[in-house]
């Protein structure tokens, strides 16, 4: 390995390519490739907002990157959570070797492989912080780092062009629950050796000072059991295990059983129990079933449903509709999580629920009963500060995240770093020559319809957005084979607004569609295709011009 | 009018409903209500989110209204925001007398009417703070209160069962930009005579201290002249016009010629300085066209456009879309205004098209150049303590602001104060006998699709959002008299993905309607609508089945 601080003007290609992330937060995924050797790091989705009907997941498009490299060598996973595993379905049939991740990660993907109806059999393999392993002409070596799920890596890949340093998600928490701190020995070691680049975390570049610890949290929801004489009930993320386990902790010291609700909560405390990341004592856990035999104060409960996803447990325990888990005005609902944009109103109208069950409501926008999982500016700083890189790439962000990384980081190295400014599909290339963007490949955002299933393309999104907004009109309209229309036509609408001016068209419609296949010319008459987009134009521009309205106008020109 | 102490068990009714603004944010609108007498107190709207497609304006249901009361003797609109005036145009029919409002409130609601067909004519009444008008029964006082739009009142409804004080939107701000502070001592006056009921504000609950006053703004501001170097682009609301005033005074100050840009901004700033609420130095303001002819660093330009609406100044400004105002690298962007939820993705959008053009962000969210027009907590209780009422009910807010509010007073009034957390609809009857609530009326969201036209139903919104998530399928199909199926049926499709699954299902689908309709029994045969449906229920289980997908299956049966 070489990590020539002259860089050759001649020589093989070292290109890193970020597919996703840069530019969005979410569906993060890097491409490193050099001669046959192709490393995507994570591959990562995203979850769409309203604006996408009937989308079930987001993630980035990989036809420019099949292009690129044709087969991946190796995926490296940092981490379990869906924004770094939830595409790894869709990148698997481009995959030759293996994916690389820790016990938690690989645990956490492998049913996702499997419901896609893959089998990851010994594709899936293991490692731990401190770890070697070569893929191709790359050295891949894991580094512990913590965040707000456990068993997470960054990755330094040893390429023969120099070291590249990707943080994952991370914090330098001092104090972590596990006892497994952030290795800053190690991303020294690396800066004085020697970086070529430095691919960081940007999500809390605009949050001042440093995030803090996991462990404090603990005395906001301290306060919580010790001052709660009903039931307490706790909304997080499933994959926080860390919170999890100071929940687990507080029941213990407080006296109450635990509960644990919801699908998410459920499997990955399974998972995590079993892998030595949580740690339950026994006799402390009832199921949900058992809670009518217990006092409401001797009971704490772990939810999903933090973000105000409707199905979550959460939701159906605050509108009354739970088996099991009720509201009382004694009870004290904790959202132990960040509102994710975009999810504040679905979390505001559980917030109300609860609040109309009389219980009290604790939200961590506001009590120190959550902290977040990713370092702020000061941490951000003190990477780049421990790497000292050649080249700073800042990444996981929307674009001015990027950017103000990108400002900051230009003040902290002073002038030894060059800091590149890059967006999902841009080439940066670091070898030969000085780094620079050099190009950019194909990229966007594929939007998934059904776990398992197709694309949906830009056309099928227009026309959803079109019937989402102003509905359908079918007018139906026999002709005979001479282009003569048959009978009297028929319309049918769906999504539409029926006031009188609609109305009154509605009636004279059937008449009218008539009248211009009367009236179209013998061109359009024999072309059954020509003939139904002339009367979709001219019915569209009638409810324009009389009604004011765009409803999607889909006619039927029946040949009997 | 009497304020006795003791309220009689028997006598005339008095009754206060909420119609909206007490279980969300918007559309704020009270009925009081005594014998013959029936006041309205503001008229408002809201806007909808992506959850409401096809949706322009969100208003209270008014068959409730309008059943309880019959006519409305009189509206007082408090000040004029769009969550306080915006439904007047569709309470207009039900309104036998005046509107009142203060000069710049009927100067914006006025436009308004007019642009639904109604002639507002000699019906806006102008009222000025202090003065008091006799509707029906009642006497109306208005009080001046401080508030992000200017010319705001409070109104004191003397009633013959006692005075009602209504607070409208407000905050303590001790040093106005107009010299008009809230009139602290009438607030003080009306408690010591008594106050049946105070109905507060509870926007800004959740915030501890007091919220300031607008002119805390200025030295963040000030800071932004100070240092740009290149031109200033402030976006706000058209209608926070001591805002635009702080911005005017700063362009004096610092030298630079001011644009205004938006038709939000360009209306509302002529209303404004026509009735002598934002004063402009001659010579001071140019046009959009003139600004090629000045240098960047000479420029300050307000503009619509901080929520992220598509199609505001400032978001074809971001995207190097607009006539004459574009980005450089050294000018600076400020949002002067906070997010509100729901709109924080597509200011996000622009933020990140403002980063791309190199230019500095300046975030209301995070610097000070935005202060909120609501009091917060401190400023709430203050109202409380000066107002003294026998009863209290906590207004504008979702329900758990409601809550909280509720709480708060229980605290600050002791036990002299009846809290009443009531919600849209409820009747508040406050004579005879105690307050309390007592049934509800028929009350929701009306839905209203065009500014001037009808009311989305719940029908519409299901089909739509079906349509808008899983797309549409017409399957036409020609059947003779006797109900038998006649050539090959059709089908077209809109806003589907078609994937292996679903294509194959469509190449079939023609021959399965075709078979379902010779299967269907003769009564299914001779009811249209029967075999209608029985053949949509029929494909749509089929789509469900062998493709996993819930299309809207709109059957076509025609009859030849």
């Amino acid at each position: 390995m070489s990590t020539s601080s002259i860089a050759p003007e001649t020589g093989p290609v070292l290109d890193v390519i970020p597919l996703g992330g840069l530019g969005e937060f979410g569906m993060n995924m890097l491409l490193v490739a050099w001669e046959d050797t192709a490393i995507l790091i994570d591959a990562g989705a995203m979850f769409p907002g309203p604006e996408l009907p009937g989308v079930d997941l987001v993630i980035p498009h990989l036809e420019g990157l099949a292009e690129r490299v044709g087969r991946l060598t190796a995926v490296v996973l940092t981490h379990g959570h869906e924004d770094h595993i939830g595409a790894l379905p869709y990148v698997w049939p481009l995959l030759d070797g293996p994916v690389y991740g820790t016990p938690l990660t690989l645990a956490l993907v492998g049913p996702k492989l499997e419901e896609h109806g893959l089998n990851p059999a010994d594709r899936l393999c293991e490692i731990a912080p401190g770890d070697t392993v070569t893929a191709g002409a790359m050295e891949l070596e894991f580094i512990r780092v913590t965040h707000s799920i456990p068993d997470c890596v960054a990755v330094a890949i040893h390429t023969p062009a120099g070291v590249l340093v990707h943080t994952g998600d991370y914090k330098f928490d001092q104090t972590p629950l596990d006892g497994e701190p952030l290795d800053v020995q190690r991303f020294a070691e690396l800066g004085r050796s020697g970086v070529l680049a430095l691919f960081g975390d940007s999500t809390n570049i605009e949050r001042p000072g440093f995030t803090g610890s996991e462990r404090d949290v603990v005395p906001g929801l301290d306060e919580v059991f010790s001052h709660a004489t009903g039931k307490i009930v706790v909304a997080a993320f499933s994959s926080s295990l860390h919170r999890i386990q100071i929940v687990v902790d507080l029941a213990v010291q407080h006296g109450r059983k635990l509960v644990f609700a919801g699908r998410g909560v459920l499997q990955n405390t399974e998972i995590a129990e079993r892998l030595g990341h949580l740690r339950l004592p026994a006799g402390l856990r009832i199921r949900e079933s058992e809670i009518g035999g217990y006092a409401a104060r001797d009971i704490v409960c772990v939810t999903t449903g933090s973000q105000g996803e409707p199905r979550a447990a959460l939701s159906r325990i605050a509108v009354d509709d739970h088996r099991h888990i009720g509201l009382e005005p004694d009870d004290v609902v904790v959202f132990s999580a960040r509102a994710i944009p975009g999810n504040r109103r679905a979390i505001g109208r559980v917030m109300d629920q609860v609040a109309r069950r009389g219980a009290q409501l604790v939200d961590g926008e506001r009590s120190p009963v959550h902290v977040s999982g990713h370092g702020s500016a000061e941490e951000l700083k003190l990477m780049l500060s421990l790497v000292k890189p050649r080249h700073f790439v800042p990444m996981h962000g929307e674009y001015r995240y990027l950017a103000e990384h990108a400002r900051v980081a230009a003040r902290v190295t002073g002038g030894h770093t060059t800091v590149l400014l890059a967006e999902d599909g841009d080439v940066i290339r670091l070898a030969p020559g000085p780094g620079r963007i050099e190009g950019r490949i194909a990229t966007g955002r594929a939007l998934m319809d059904g776990t398992r299933s197709a694309e949906v393309g830009a056309d099928v999104l227009r026309q959803r957005r079109h019937l989402a907004a102003d509905g359908v009109v079918v007018p139906v309209i026999a002709v005979s084979r001479d282009g003569l229309v048959e009978g009297i036509p028929d319309v049918v609408t769906r999504g539409m607004v029926i006031d009188a001016r609609t109305g009154a068209l509605l009636e004279t419609l059937p008449a009218m569609a008539a009248d211009v296949i009367r009236a179209a010319g013998p061109d359009q008459r024999i072309d059954p295709a020509a003939l139904t987009e002339h009367v979709r134009r001219e019915l569209q521009r009638v409810f324009r011009k009389q009604a004011g309205r765009r409803p999607l106008v889909l006619p039927v020109i029946m040949e009997i």
